[in-house]
């Protein structure tokens, strides 16, 4: 599992600096979590490609959240774009995309489909073989989502040693790493146990951006991997979280302590502060594993 | 006059050039043309002070002209902007912005103006005591003009001698700047001509993008100091200019003879040539004085 951060600063893209948009790479999945201005550029930038991209989440319809989501569709178009691409956001965002693109007189060259939210409990709204994906409802000044990506429990991983010895053929291996036991041709019968290693525990990621402080999340991301909980303020300036529904880094951390998280990451930083680093010591005096979201950065967990 | 190119290249925003935008400064007004995404990063990156600009002109819907007005808008008023601002475009422009600030639950901090335009006549859309703005109508694949900046002539210049020679006070000066004859205190009357300078000859920038070849806008921009003409394509891609509705760096020259323009700026490079020098070339086989945009190039014109 990796994030690559394309912009994690709040309000206005800068010279230096963008709005909010990630991408997590979970198992061989690209995920696009939202979609400030200039995240195609980003993308770019990064050297990611845009065909790898199927999957758009948009958290809200602010402005550094999705003012990027339509020019990220009208360019998949003139590259030709041809595989189908979703897009995952508050009611209201068919609307404005499908006036944008009539407005120009254009139209894609591939499927696009929207999944509109609007429930305020968390739901699951992605799921294949291999990833889920919930909504974490959240509290910020319009309706908005955070989302939940947990890997499935994938295949036991196989014993080579114990395959060979039993001169188990490797037309059966997947029906061994699927968990079957295994009968010889001389009866004898192999329990998967002796056959398999435990597969690699699924990993889990939780996107929290923006929110008030809210202890109902905890519930729906115990025990997350990592946790990226917006910290626009510190806690010198605690006093405009209430009326801009924004957190400070103490907060993001307490968050963290009680979902017993094991990373966390702030970002979405209010850009009245001349440094990011007294967001990861203010952080730290709660939660030790903090790390610090930055443009471009890119973060691997295993 | 000075013209600050944000962006000029075609389509899509990439790591190193940007959509088209442009800021011009005439008679110290700051006229934004168009709006590409990325464009309020640009303006930034060019130093240029947001407070200045007061009036944006948007040529046609396409996402590559105007997918930046929205951040732009909003910026502005989290910035706090009080100013009024104009916005001159085709119509539909309001239902969109207006669409995108509802779907954010935000507003402007400033009076926001809509001067929605769909007539395929060339009419004047800006009008004050030293510029006047009017549209060049454009032949492209949706409802597009082109913009020519005039400024109005000015005062005469005083002749600072013949002013002290016959001892005009200076309470007189604007009154002799505008025109006027002097009577002297023995009754004798200085004509104007012996007490002023002809004013500066005006200056106009004629702004011609997105646009097939068409030789009607020439009458509209007849003598024009500065032409900005767009060339998608080289000549040897002619054959793209019909279906796309774009024109050659030779056909901007063409242009450029017709209307007896001073200078030529080429822009609205596609990005399929790896290089823009060609299109220089090949448009001065046709004009003399031409001229590349790029992206941050600034170009005076006295």
């Amino acid at each position: 599992m990796n994030l690559t951060i394309l912009g994690c600063y709040a309000a206005t893209p800068r010279s230096l600096t963008n709005p909010t948009s990630q991408v997590l790479e979970m198992k061989n999945r690209m995920f696009l979590i939202d979609c400030g201005e200039g995240t195609q550029v980003q993308l770019r930038k990064n050297k990611i490609k845009f065909s790898r991209i199927n999957h758009i989440f948009i958290s809200h319809l602010h402005g550094d959240h999705f003012y990027g989501l339509i020019g990220l569709i009208s360019t998949f178009s003139l590259l030709g774009r041809q595989n189908d691409l979703h897009v995952y956001g508050p009611k209201g965002i068919k609307e404005v995309i499908l006036l944008l693109l009539k407005t120009s007189g254009s139209w894609t060259s591939y499927n696009l489909y929207f999944h509109e939210l609007d429930s305020k409990e968390s739901e699951v709204i992605f799921e294949d073989d291999k990833v889920i994906v919930s909504t974490i409802p959240l509290k910020h000044r319009v309706y908005t989502n955070g989302f939940l990506f947990q890997e499935k429990t994938g295949d036991r991983k196989l014993n080579l040693d114990a395959v060979n010895e039993y001169g188990i053929e490797t037309c059966y291996y997947n029906k061994v790493k699927s968990g079957s036991d295994m009968t010889l041709e001389d009866g004898k019968v192999i329990p998967n146990e002796l056959l398999t290693f435990d597969p690699y525990p699924p990993m889990s990621y939780a996107f929290c951006s923006d929110t008030l402080y809210d202890e109902t999340i905890v519930s729906l991301i115990r025990d997350v991997d990592v946790l990226y909980h917006e910290s626009t303020f510190l806690d010198i300036d605690e006093q405009y979280c209430e009326k801009t529904m924004h957190s400070t880094a103490k907060q993001a951390a307490e968050i963290a302590v009680k979902a017993n998280a094991k990373h966390l990451i702030l970002g979405h930083y209010s850009t009245r502060y001349g440094s990011i680093e007294p967001f990861k010591e203010e952080a730290q005096t709660v939660f030790e594993n903090v790390h610090l979201a930055d443009d471009s950065k890119v973060f691997e967990f295993n």
